[in-house]
Parts: structure tokens; sequence; C-alpha cells
């Protein structure tokens, strides 16, 4: 019911990151795409399969070093339907292999709706006499734009399945401040949005102080980062915008606490393209996407010291 | 480049209203579901099988006097892979019966990513030489917490694709004011947020004067749908909360301009479930739906006339 198993990944690796996996196709190796087209043609379903067999690779290789992943559901929807069934299966393999799975999927709708979402990423669903999980994440992202009954159903779904969201508090984007940084009463919008994740996530405390109710803040605001992690004490942080969109170790270093937990620091591209940025042979991605893991892990362990209390 | 084409179809029907498929299974007659079950077991894939022949039944019985229809992401990804076909099939369905498909997905992210989601759901994908359009829906429903730079390639799509978006600016859900209702400088966050609208929406106005950036303003709020009606000329309104979330005929009013154009009314369950509240033989589920989107239909032309300049 809160974010303790993460933590618990966390504190055992050693490793505050998350790999995001956000599978464009011009990500991935050549001869993946080659054999995947051949197989099923160059089509959505062709696409599909190159991608799975892409992620899979990295699963494998970081697997034992990294505790969590954080799919990107946009880059699986661009490919159809074929596409959201690479999401269900990398889900289900990272699961397999003992990562913790969050589903970047920023979802938001009314009470209703919501109860939906909740059920298709992080429960189950009753069809007939059966109940079938649709997707299985352990958390999602989620905006909370529409309030409290547009979270209340997620809430009761992580208290029920010991499941998590990360709500967008301060996002990582040039732009984020045109609305969040904006003040209400003296407050800007992010520390508005903060405070509901701290109520929001009251009855849902784990054995570290966390809630089951996280929030995304971007590395790319050093400054609100820092401030935020004050005021947040029971608010773990999934923090994107390291690596490729411009935040650095240092910066990233302030989402933590004094024990060197409070937050998870996800790198994409990065990693993703690894084997891109080193120049090696293409058959290498994944043990390039390793090497980038580890030296991720390193230069922002450097900045935070041991993991746990 | 502008909601034109959705409007176009509003004046041939003399009719502003949108038929919300929003599928739960629960919805759905028995004898749908048996024969679904019969041949695919009951599961995900038997799930999605009953909804879509659900869906071509409803769409069949109203393609002729409803313009639009509005199916909801959540309902569809309950169903996981499976279900999402299902959303596929559906747009396909309704875009070969000349319906205008608004995808309520409520996407967001930061820019990168929601090119991938304007990909996803307005576009066309390229893998290999191939072309690909994964969902194809005309217009999408989208989340603005992010600001420019996240709506930046849906605009993009919007311009070279004629699509549309309608952005979240006040929801029709209860606790909707708790963000949306708050002051910034004098002025509520759903104002801010509908006037980033019809700055977003400037370049991109068609023949009727509204834009291809929408706006999802709530029945539930009669008031606000009034004020930003008259403060947002050049913005369309989608309008959920009429019917079972209690918006009335008078309230949904106030969203139309003096021509009776200016906005469209959602109506999903009492369309959806009109045989249940009939109460007649669940095989004539798509005429009883019919029945309610005619009584729909004349109840708000009653209040706003002939529609069109």
């Amino acid at each position: 019911m809160s974010l303790d198993r993460l933590i618990d990944k966390i504190i055992a690796t050693q490793n505050p990151t998350v790999v995001g996996l956000d599978p464009k196709l011009e990500y991935v190796p050549e001869f993946i795409k080659k054999k995947a087209f051949c197989e099923e043609c160059e089509n959505l379903k062709g696409a599909a399969k190159a991608i799975l067999k892409f992620n899979k690779g990295i699963i494998d290789a970081i697997c034992d070093i990294v505790p969590a992943i954080k799919p990107q559901a946009a880059y699986y929807e661009m490919y159809g339907h074929h596409g959201v069934k690479t999401l269900a299966k990398t889900i289900e393999y990272a699961r397999q292999k003992g990562m913790y799975v969050i589903t970047d999927g920023k979802r938001n709708d009314i009470g209703a709706t919501m109860e939906a979402y909740a059920t298709a990423h992080l429960s189950k669903v009753k069809v007939g006499e059966e109940i079938l999980e649709p997707f299985g994440a352990d958390a999602l992202t989620v905006n909370g734009y529409l309030g409290t009954d547009g979270i209340s159903p997620l809430l009761k779904v992580c208290k029920e399945e010991d499941k998590g969201i990360f709500v967008l508090v301060k996002t990582s984007n040039p732009s984020s401040g045109e609305l969040q940084d904006k003040l209400i009463d003296g407050i800007p919008v992010y520390e508005v949005m903060g405070r509901m994740c701290e109520k929001w996530g009251e009855d849902l405390r784990g054995k570290y102080g966390y809630s089951a109710v996280g929030a995304v803040v971007g590395a790319t605001y050093p400054e609100q980062l820092k401030e935020l992690r004050e005021k947040l004490p029971h608010t773990f942080f999934l923090v994107p915008g390291y690596g490729a969109q411009g935040g650095g170790a240092a910066d990233v270093a302030k989402a933590f606490d004094k024990n060197g937990l409070g937050a998870i620091v996800n790198s994409s591209r990065a990693v993703m393209c690894a084997y891109q940025k080193e120049g090696c042979n293409e058959e290498e991605y994944a043990v390039a996407a390793l090497r980038e893991v580890i030296r991720m892990k390193n230069e922002i362990c450097s900045h935070i010291g041991k993991i746990g209390v």
C-alpha cells in the first residue's frame, strides 16, 4: 500500500535509477528490425515485434543492476494495438525478471473513468467468472488536474493491491512553468499539487515514511526539486529530465533525503541509444545500455552516498 | 486545420451531440456476451469482441442522426491490448460510416512524447517504407497541465492533417474546482487554460470562426459554461456531464453561440444503457439507443433552435 516494494529494490541494488523504455523504432538496431520485418512484414505488427525484442534485450542486461523500468505508453500506442500488446508483454517480462514497473501514461479522468484506468493498468478486471490482469504494472503516472475524485479510485487500488502512483507536480519540459509556476494565494501551482499528493497519500505511508502517492518532479528545475523535497516529506519523487533533457547529477541529488532515499531518477534515451553514442557494433546494444546504466548509477550515487536508513 | 469537418456534420444533421462509447462489459447485452464468450472463452479477447459487436450495433443505429462518437480510451484499455484493438476497430468502423471520431484519451506529456501521442491517435507512423495509421481518430482530448510545448506537436498535426484537439478546461466532476477554480492573479485556472486554448488555436481557425483547438467544459457547471462561451469566442466546446452526471438541457444551452454553434454535447451511459432504462428486450439495445439519441437531440435543440449561420 506504499512504494516500499520499489524502495526495497532501490536499497537492494543501491541504485536509485529507473530505465525509461520509450522505444521509437529508430532506436532499435537494424538487425532486430530486419528479422522482425522479415517475419511479419513492414507493418505495425512487425514494428511491435522488433520493439519487444529490443526491450527484452535491455531488460535481460540490466535487471540485476536496475530496480525498475518505466515504459512510456505513447511510444507503444504509436504502433497501434500491436504496440500496446508489446507494452503488456514488456511489463510482464520485466516483472518476471523481478523488476518494478512504472507505466508512464499520465492518465487522468473523472472518478468512474479513472476507475477503469486504475483497473486497466494496476489491477484486475472481471470478465464473466474470470479475473484477469490487463496490463499489470506496479505503478502508474497520473495527472491531477481534475482533483481528488479523479485520484480516489487509484488510492483504493494502491491500498488493496500494493500499487503506487506518481502525480505530475513540476514537469521537466521548458514550458512547464506556464501554468505550474503561477501563484495561487502566493503558492505556485506545482506546490499546490504537491500538497495534494501529501494529502492523498496520508493513509498510505510505508516503513520508510513515503506513501503510495509519489510525484513527478523534473531534474531540469533543481531549485524546485530541492524546495519540494523539503516541503513534501512523505512524497517519493520520480525524476525525469536527467541526461538528454539537461539535468545533471548534482541537480538530481537535490531530490534525495539524508538517507539517499526519496527519489528515483529516470533515463531513457541515453540508455536505449547508448550503442549509437558509443559507436559500437549494434549487436552490443544491450551491453552498451548496461555500461550506461552503471555509469549513471555511479555518477548519481557519488553525490548521495549509501542508500538506506 | 480547424473543427470545420465536425461543425459541417453538426449542421448537416442539425444535431449538436456526440455519443460517448464507454463500454463497460456490464452495459453489453447478455446475448452479445454469450456469443462472444462462446467463440473466444471468457477472457479479454472475448470481452473485446463483445464490445466491438455492441459498438457496431449502436453505430449502425445512430450514424445518420448523430455527427460523432467519442470512445473513452480507459474502457478499452481495461480489456488489455485486445480492448485497445477494439478501440481501433470502433474508430475505423465509425469513420467508414461517415462519423467524426473524438478519442477521449486526455493524453498529455512533454513535447517529444506528445509527438508520439499525436502520431498514435491522429496521424500516421513510418515503419520501414510503409506509412501506417495506428488509430486514426479525427480529434483527441488532451490535458494542458504541461503548457505549450506539450501541445505544439498536436497543433502541427491539426494543421497538416485537418485534425482537432479538445483541451481540458473546466471538467464536469465534483472536485474539478480544487485546482481549476483557484485564482491566479484574479483569474480562475480554468480560464487561464481557456485563454491558452484561444492562443494555441490562433492560426487554426476555420470558416465558422472556431479553431482546431477546442475545450472540454462540463455541463455540471453552467455558470462557467456561459462565462467561457463569452470569453472564448474561437474555442469550440466539448460538453460532458449532460444526463447521468446531472447537467440538463437548459444548462448545456449556455455552451452555444447565437447561431446554435460552438459546442457539442456528450452523452454516454444514457445512450448505451437506454435498453436497460427502458426495460425493453435487450436485443433492441441499438433501437433503444437511437430513441434516446433522438430524445436528446430534440431536447437540446428545443433550447437552441436552428443550427448554422
